[in-house]
């Protein structure tokens, strides 16, 4: 067993000893077999002397066990590292930011405390999974739906906090916008609830997000001042029906006014759900001959790629979306989302499907794209990928937020083709484009695993791409801990005034650095490289 | 000329002399006259000596002088008060929440810096009203609405930071959730820029809120914190048509089924626009008949109501609301939201007017409803209030946020209409329910004016109001500062962590609390009653 970095092994062992009547002995682990199950098994830097390890994992069961936790990390000034169910994978799974952090886990805070169907929402603890929400509104038959990830093994709590999203309906797939009302624990021990929360017997704490005065709850995302305990969700009623539709464009050139029209039917509200656009030409993985042809960049390359398309029987752009609601409402809508796609020459909508809700055991079973009926699946982990593609060992996502702008996206997916190019990345997963609210966000999945090497050129592409990406003005909204440091050190306006800001914060709110030390660049004072 | 608290006159002095060389000696006003114009015209406490008012007027143009003016104040400890146009009124109008600070009037700083008809967005000063870029759209021909409060003649920066609301469609109407970046001034004369704001050179700043990290934007609104001297908005995109309509429902016992229906339609998405429930029966203001009537608690106070109702060729209960978009879409939905309605029987939805859009200069004069098109006015202070209802000088309004449940909005009602009775509040507006985007807000307006004598007897109901309020775990998210201490002091959850963890957090930004001291109970630490 190895302390914390700074941490006396004499304090440390104390620290467990107290943790342990706290929480129980059993929920305290320090072994080498049980610390694994904590590694971030898509680390890039994975074997490394770097790598991102916990020194032990420490898992209460209440609020009060977390308070308790916390003051005793607060008065040995032990760092913690807090996970919700560990599964954002790609961005650091459950291994902590600074090594040698232990992590808090609060897999077994996993209770419903309340959902109502009348104002539709959910209120719940860090280790409820999309899963365990799920099958208690389907247990009882109750007429909402959630948002859910894909894959939906996730924490609400935990992936709200990273500000993940889902593939249903606005703002329901924003999952940090889709919250109302905190219960937080300090540093020191200290309890708050936000919002509403804050009146004793309120009745509106997840119904109205305000309360009376400034709103803190935006800082307590991405976990670095405060321990989350509960947390609310509005949930979106169950709807008629649902009809799944992919919209297509047949050439290259069409890819701007493609995305373009999809954009502003996003912004008319005739399009709420989450949105792809994908190419089996332009997107990833691809086969030996694509990558020739892409690699390329001389005036045949589009007529080259446009030719492979048609010899391979492939749509140029696709976009799967959803339509919610009752039918003869959305099917008015598609009209209008047809007419402005087949402005563009050969471009069109397909139906996939047409479902009706509540659906039955058999129904659901086969329901295909799950996501966007709301339903957690883990089908992502054999569906995602091309028959015959490589397997892989894990991946770290380049997710830079980039202009709803068909020519811009041209522009960027162009350059980071280019780079991937040139650092031999061969991006997994297929998705090339991936809509926020009112922002694109490109995915590119850079594969890492076991082999340093690899790894190691894996990260210089990485870098490379986030480089190229901050120089024209894109930046990335989540990263994996290895480039925390890195990605923040863009967000540099005015030498830096925001972090300066959130260390001016932290100092205040978490004086001895306890909490998530390192997550989004945000350093205790004694661990700052600058002054 | 009167020094703030505490501070010597020759150190006001020597800052005065400071400001009129940052911002030019025309824009630092100390005369009474001047400053009787940054008077609270609406404040219960209007020319007693506890009214709040004002030792001087700084108003910069620019950041930079901005900056500047806060060092100054950082410097010599003066406490300052922001206000961008100063309009919300009932809530404080343009005098400091503590007496004696010094007003920073930023309505010299009204550039519209950026509008994006493609991405529907808008970057502006603090100084820019609501007309102003209602005009600028306008002008330029652009696809884009507003949307504004009632009356329109408030800042779209200072309206969102208040937490105020429009009447569109949702989000857009919710005016804080329709932001998208800040830049702030902090109070020692620091600068950041939020979200992807803080990237240099960003083209996602209106786009997309998060940025990396967490997400500081909720501690910026009610101006404790720093002064925003940018901000974004996202606009909607100019719909093919707005139809206006309103529900009707006849007799006094529909009302919770009646407001359960709507709510629901709300909650599904049918109905985005905000929405009241008023009553000519039950609301106000109300004749003598009327207030008899309703001062009879026994079992003949309902039939005598609807018998009044009914001579009067009164509808009991009536809700409007707008629905915008492709007009085959906006019929589809509203045939489904007459069904539901229409289960109520004797209620129905009846269409005042379809309008289509952009509309002629005649047109535009004709229009109803001017706020449910996006469009600002001030008829606002004609239209209200019902011919013959008496002329007010102003009103405090109490504003409880309590759960969208028909039985529970209709024993909140009934309880305030009673207090009301009991301290003779003759509430002005006739405006009963008001609803946010998933919890209702009851609007009681009570008239205050210039005599002091009727001035605490609205006091005391207003207080009478807010304590019952709370004691049912109802809390208000809005307050004139003559309340903001007693109104904060029911948020008190664990003897008052939040309150705690904002002064914390104040202790640490503004160290010498010169930015609203007081505001929503946020005292700097010298000015705390508390420990």
């Amino acid at each position: 067993m190895k302390a914390p970095p700074g941490i006396a092994p004499a304090r440390f062992e104390q620290a467990l000893r107290k943790w342990r009547g706290i929480v129980g002995a059993d929920w305290v682990f320090t072994s080498a077999q049980d610390l694994d199950a904590y590694r971030d098994s898509y680390s890039p830097l994975y074997g490394e002397v770097t790598e991102r390890v916990a020194s032990a994992v420490v898992a209460p069961d209440s609020v009060e066990q977390v308070q308790e936790v916390l003051r005793v990390a607060h008065a040995a000034r032990i760092p913690l590292y807090a996970i919700s169910t560990g599964k954002n994978l790609t961005y650091g799974g459950s291994a902590p930011a600074y090594s040698g952090s232990v992590i808090l886990d609060l897999k077994r805070m996993n209770r419903i405390l309340e959902v109502s169907e009348r104002n539709a929402f959910a209120l719940v603890e860090p280790g409820v999974s999309y899963f365990d929400l799920y099958r208690h509104i389907r247990e009882r038959g109750l007429k909402l739906w959630i948002d859910c990830p894909d894959p939906g093994w996730g924490s609400l709590v935990g992936n709200s906090l990273d500000h993940g999203a889902g593939y249903t309906s606005a703002p329901f797939r924003d999952h940090f916008e889709a919250r109302c009302g905190m219960e937080v624990v300090l540093a020191d021990g200290q309890l708050l609830r936000t919002g509403m929360g804050a009146l004793p017997n309120s009745k509106t704490w997840q119904q109205f997000r305000y309360g009376m005065g400034p709103m803190v709850d935006g800082l307590f995302a991405q976990s670095n001042f405060g321990v989350v305990t509960k947390m609310g969700f509005w949930l979106m009623p169950q709807p008629e029906c649902a009809l799944l539709l992919t919209a297509e464009a047949g050439r290259h050139d069409d890819g701007p006014a493609f995305i373009d029209a999809l954009a502003q039917l996003g912004y008319e509200g005739l399009i709420t759900s989450q949105l792809f656009v994908e190419s089996p030409v332009m997107g990833f993985p691809m086969g030996p001959e694509l990558a020739r042809l892409r690699a390329d960049w001389s005036e045949r390359r589009v007529p080259a790629l446009e030719d492979y398309a048609r010899r391979n029987g492939l749509v140029f752009w696709s976009a799967p979306f959803a339509m919610y609601g009752h039918e003869d409402v959305v099917r008015t809508q598609l009209a209008h989302i047809r007419r402005r796609i087949e402005q563009i020459p050969g471009a069109r909508v397909r139906e996939t499907a047409c479902l009706r809700f509540p659906l039955a055991d058999d129904q659901l079973a086969a329901a295909p794209d799950k996501a966007r009926l709301g339903i957690p699946s883990l089908s992502y982990f054999v569906s995602r990928f091309a028959p015959g593609a490589p397997l892989f060992e894990g991946h770290i996502d380049f997710s830079p937020v980039v202009p709803l702008d068909g020519q811009t996206l041209r522009e960027a997916q162009d350059l980071f083709d280019r780079i991937c190019q040139e650092h031999g990345i061969a991006p997994l997963g297929g998705r090339v484009l991936l809509y926020h609210l009112r922002a694109a966000c490109l995915i590119y999945a850079v594969p890492v695993g076991r082999d340093p090497q690899a790894n190691a050129r894996a990260r210089a592409g990485f870098a490379r791409l986030m480089e190229v990406a901050a120089a024209r003005g894109w930046g990335e909204y989540r990263i994996h801990p290895a480039f925390m440091d890195k990605g923040i050190g863009y967000y540099n306006y005015n030498d830096g005034a925001l972090l300066r800001f959130h260390e001016r914060l932290k100092d205040a709110v978490d004086p001895h650095g306890i909490l998530s030390a390192g997550r989004y660049g945000i350093w205790p004072r004694h661990l700052r490289k600058h002054v």
